[in-house]
């Protein structure tokens, strides 16, 4: 279909899903669970044909893995679509309600954003897990998926525009972009007129090139050079575990520790013991000369303090004290996740008021900046910018609001 | 001074405005007051040569009269930062506090956005509003003010840059771009690297035009194509004194009532009497050939259901019924403020709810959009948009937040 005939038709559809009741989503979202498990052999023949293409084209195993779906990862898909169901709606919930002197009564409540365009790349649980939070927060959703999931997404999406028109639903409620080539995309991105908000899901280079091209504002979400500061009084054990879970339990993801910060007289007692424990998980650890004068390893270049490894590689830098460490991390972070490791109450506080990131821990891993572990019950993101949200996003931050103003007759003086 | 160096030291100063006490800046507020006061002859010599150079341009008394300061516009200027300097300060304030099972205490507190870049036109006032709001909420802000006002805005700021090292805060928390060409525009639009926020404020043609442009996130504001239904059940008084108000009170505002949707059963008994009281007030009714088989006024074109008169101008609609007005007034609304006028409670929640608007309102003016009659004691813009703030913005829409997490080591399994 025309983009923007697509485009049109999801925002003829908005209206009628902000006004949808919650037990309707929720039987929606439960059907599309049911429809996607009953068509699990078609979508994964579906599937095959992604592999194939993959295997034609390369693809290294890691990314073949992501995207291969087989009966445990539908099962997963559709678990992910009930507990969507079960989360409480956001939509209509009072914000503050507060009344004027000439007897004007407020109400802020939460509404949809309307229609969101989701810009993602290959793994295809992605297409429904993009559909369940955008639809249960009463929003349209544009998907544009990857080349590489292209047959996987297309099957995933038909069985769910089947199950909201069994559900009396408008089915454009969500729709795929079939066109992945780059021109799409960038048309996709000038559609103002019909969609709301974008945001990219991927790599650093796609978020990059949204937020460079898009007239739709976007939310930036995802790259995360994430530092841990340990401080003078870091106690070494905890030091050790936090920084062994933050840099190795997860590698390609945006919450991973990339970078060391290292107070000069944590050197020893300390960073010596996280240097033993990284090598022994065969972690590449790039330090700053002062730092080589104690450990064995290799030399840091000015990039290195700026990148985003994802990968089995740490950088350390020296630093005389908790002012040097603050000012090294807001300008190389990226505004994601940012801990220090204390015993210093006074450095805890002035760590967790100065350090410009999305969530800013004391003694506890950067891993746990996700919806999932902040309790939200979802997400679709991790927000990287000031705007809108910050941090996890979860179904709240798919809502904008409005103002409910009731009145009697008051005119303006 | 380079753009890119100006951009780059509001940059530095970011984090030292982030730290400062609501003491602090309270004082700097209160000093930038008294400087202004002080300086009065000064700004209205520099306001003399702006006003020599409108006359040179040829511009409109109206225009004119916008740009001109004197005493009584001086002290107004010096009123607003007095009171914005007792407003609460937004910064620091814990929005939610919840523990994990883990034992993590989480809190998600509010922070400055960081630099925000202000692209307005002619009023020079707007110049130490701007920097009150902007400052007091934590922020760095760069002004980028018309031509027609440079010589005004320059000595305004270079007033208040004096009262903020007089209070031994960095200067460089408040600049303006003396450079007024469109290249220059363009180019500060690009500066995402040091910029956080854009917030252009003025016509709808400098906003389509900072939205279009811009890689820096903005806050749309603005335009307001409002409407006010008359239902069936319609009060005729309160429906006039409501549509004079909302159409008369006040042209050039973005709150003003532009177009008027007419329940068919309501055209004879309530809009006569609207037109009528509007004619008193030498509005041009332009109405569909529906409305003019009651009416004696002019045909409306397409056009004009779309259009932001702000002039002695309305259209008016006749709809069957409510899903009608509400389908017309989403169509051609601009999404800032509508009113419906009813006595029945089931289509006053039902408008409440199906229109999408940042203010929608039951049997009062639209007027009433503004930071002030919120009560926000403020207001930097009517944003228009979903992403962010939506509505009147005053000091909390001027922030961002932050998740603070206190861990005692753990780890995420």
């Amino acid at each position: 279909m025309e983009l923007e005939v697509l485009c049109r038709n999801a925002k003829a559809a908005k209206y009628e899903l902000n006004r949808l009741s919650t037990e309707k989503k929720n039987e929606a979202l439960k059907k599309a669970a049911e429809y996607i498990k009953a068509a699990a052999s078609d979508i994964i023949e579906a599937n095959k044909k992604d592999l194939i293409n993959a295997d034609e084209k390369g693809m290294s195993p890691a990314l073949k893995d992501r995207l291969k779906l087989d009966d445990k990862r539908i099962d997963g898909i559709c678990e992910g679509l009930m507990q969507v169901a079960d989360l409480n709606d956001p939509v209509g919930e009072v914000l503050e309600k507060f009344e004027r002197p000439n007897g004007l009564k407020l109400e802020k409540v939460r509404v949809p954003l309307g229609v969101i365009g989701i810009i993602y790349e290959s793994r295809p649980n992605v297409t429904a897990d993009a559909f369940a939070l955008t639809f249960k927060a009463g929003n349209v959703v544009i998907l544009k998926g990857g080349s590489d999931a292209i047959n996987s997404n297309k099957a995933i999406t038909d069985v769910i525009r089947r199950a909201l028109k069994d559900c009396g639903i408008n089915e454009d409620a969500v729709s795929l972009i079939e066109s992945t080539d780059r021109e799409t995309t960038k048309a996709f991105m000038q559609m103002k007129e019909y969609v709301d908000v974008l945001i990219p899901r991927g790599s650093a280079g796609l978020i990059r090139s949204v937020v460079e091209n898009s007239k739709i504002p976007v939310i930036e979400t995802g790259a995360g050079n994430c530092h841990i500061f340990i401080d003078e009084t870091a106690d070494a054990d905890m030091a050790t575990e936090i920084i062994i879970n933050a840099k190795t339990q997860r590698l390609g993801v945006c919450n991973t520790c990339e970078s060391l910060v290292v107070h000069e007289k944590a050197m020893d007692r300390v960073m010596k013991k996280v240097a033993a424990a990284l090598k022994e998980k065969n972690v590449d650890i790039r330090a700053d000369e002062e730092a080589r004068l104690s450990l064995d390893c290799n030399a840091a270049t000015e990039e290195d303090f700026g990148t985003e490894y994802l990968d089995l590689i740490i950088s350390v830098k020296t630093v005389k004290n908790i002012d040097e460490a603050i000012a090294h991390i807001n300008k190389y972070s990226t505004h994601h996740s940012e801990a220090i490791i204390t015993e210093d109450k006074a450095n805890a506080e002035k760590f967790l008021k100065e350090v410009d990131s999305a969530c800013v821990y004391v003694n506890a891993s950067t891993r746990f900046t996700d919806g999932f572990e902040f309790g939200f019950g979802a997400e679709i993101g991790i927000s990287t910018q000031m705007l809108h949200a910050r941090g996890p996003m979860g179904l709240r931050e798919l809502t904008s609001y409005k103002y409910r103003i009731q009145g009697n007759g008051q005119v303006r003086k």
